[in-house]
């Protein structure tokens, strides 16, 4: 029982590839190793990899490993599929590059699939950040395919958020107007060899001068070249990322970061734990009988809601 | 007491402008008229009318609320501000245009703001185009401001959705890949007079044709061209909403959707009631403590959580 704790905070692998799987299949007994590795975590900085797909995130995911492994550190990858209909340990086409880096003892690399719960997957992606966090990983890397509601929620997870975008992408800078500029700590162009490449770095930079909100934070968001063929700019990124978490931490917005998800955490595991007792007190046929009752205008939605809410227990004001 | 439920259900527009205040500004009582309201409701057609701003949404509304007069409807509009820091009743630029229609006894235009609660802002506006139903508006048309993940959500409370995109923004498109395009019931392409205006048809129609799901749905998405300056086109989008109802019904979608919506409302106010639950059994200090204890890994966020769920009585599985 204890054994599984014991041999993941040693930072074995077969423990932690074992709690992921738990995690993955919602073992309750997961949560109850979680709540003791928890007091074990905070060591890891926590980064976030987004951006359109083709935009190269998983190119720039392995050699960002490479460099830091270099540099000694012992690194955890995390890739999010949303729309993946895999489940536990999907395999993605373009992650099979990172296959070459599996043999490396201090690497570990996990993929995840959504099963069409969304908020389900951000909080299976913290709990496994987590563990790998308790391995004593750090960085961990969280990797998303996309860049739609999903992905920002997982994103909410990291510390560093890296958002890639592509020259030559016209795309890709809508893309970033509609919900990724405000959660972007660096932008990294990639493919710097492309034509229009600095058109691209011109076009990111105008965007980051016209954001208002940007100016009232101490954090001034970079914007990083690299060209996977040329083999140039990985080491400046992960120079950068290291700036940015002594940035957060000088200007107590760690603190402030970490605070805000603990609370957001809270809510999210009170409200899986409400639907959960929901669909355990309420049966699919009363579900359905009152569902009808109310588009029959027999019974109204606020009535019912009352009943739910009795049916779990839950205290009224 | 009762009486504001007689005169609303008799179309007193006093009433009905009490009643949506009452809902904004979340008095308790708002609910237990609702509650006896909605079993005179059901009867209206519900539009959204969504699209990137500047594509003309509001010269859309202020032009079909026209034509729908002359077909003798009584017209509801909710314009929906998920930005605007103003609370109840938000002045918007744009629809100030629409004043023009305010002095008919059968228009009701209303307009509502995010008070920075999104999921907030989509029940409020559920429950405002309840009451309007109730007091016999036909069809009741969402106004939203921009093309986000809170308008998706409000739009969901649409029967019938169109989505507003004018000629050489090449954004629009965009915007719409981004998650529009699944909810969109009915295009229109405002401006017709512009140039480029038949290559945003042309690209929006490869754009469905690209889609995989639209072809296990019944009803093909029109296409619909107007022109405010030529005055055309008004009169076929009203017909096509028209069809799109008729085809929701046969096909039984119209009351699958109402199903679906009815639990998801149910699902809403049941986690708003855990909220305010938790508002009222957690004080502000706890949470404090709370969240200081879990960051400084003295406490972990699973018993926490379990700790929250006691304290609103929520029975365990």
């Amino acid at each position: 029982m204890q054994n599984i704790i014991e041999r993941l905070l040693q930072g074995d692998r077969r423990a932690l590839a074992r709690m992921v799987t738990l995690i993955e299949n919602e073992i309750p007994q997961a949560r109850q190793y979680l709540a003791e590795l928890h007091q074990h975590t905070g060591n890891a900085h926590i980064l976030g990899v987004t951006g359109a797909p083709g935009a190269g995130k998983s190119t720039l995911v392995t050699r960002l490993v490479r460099e830091l492994r270099n540099r000694e550190r012992k690194v955890g990858v995390v890739a999010v599929d949303p729309t993946s209909p895999f489940t536990g340990g999907a395999i993605l086409g373009d992650r099979i590059r990172m296959m070459e880096l599996a043999g490396d003892p201090n690497i570990f690399i996990r993929s995840m699939a959504s099963r069409g719960n969304l908020g389900g997957l951000a909080a299976s992606t913290r709990d496994v950040v987590r563990a790998m966090d308790a391995a004593g990983y750090d960085p961990i890397i969280i990797e998303t395919v996309g860049t739609g509601q999903a992905e920002v929620e997982v994103m909410r997870t990291a510390q560093t958020v890296l958002v890639v975008v592509a020259p030559g992408m016209g795309d890709d800078i809508q893309a970033i107007k509609a919900g990724i500029l405000e959660i972007a700590d660096l932008f990294i162009v990639s493919k710097m060899d492309r034509p229009g490449a600095n058109q691209t770095v011109a076009e990111l930079a105008m965007l980051l001068s016209l954001d208002p909100k940007r100016k009232q934070v101490a954090w001034r968001v970079p914007i990083l070249k690299t060209s996977a063929l040329k083999g140039q700019g990985i080491a400046e990124v992960v120079d950068a990322i290291q700036q940015h978490r002594a940035s957060l931490e000088e200007s107590g917005t760690w603190l402030l970061r970490a605070q805000r998800q603990v609370r957001s955490e809270l809510q999210t595991l009170v409200i899986q734990a409400v639907m959960k007792s929901l669909s355990a007190s309420v049966t699919q046929e009363e579900w359905d009988t009152f569902i009808e009752d109310i588009t029959r205008r027999e019974r109204d939605p606020y009535t019912v809601a009352q009943e739910l809410e009795r049916r779990i227990g839950l205290k009224r004001e």
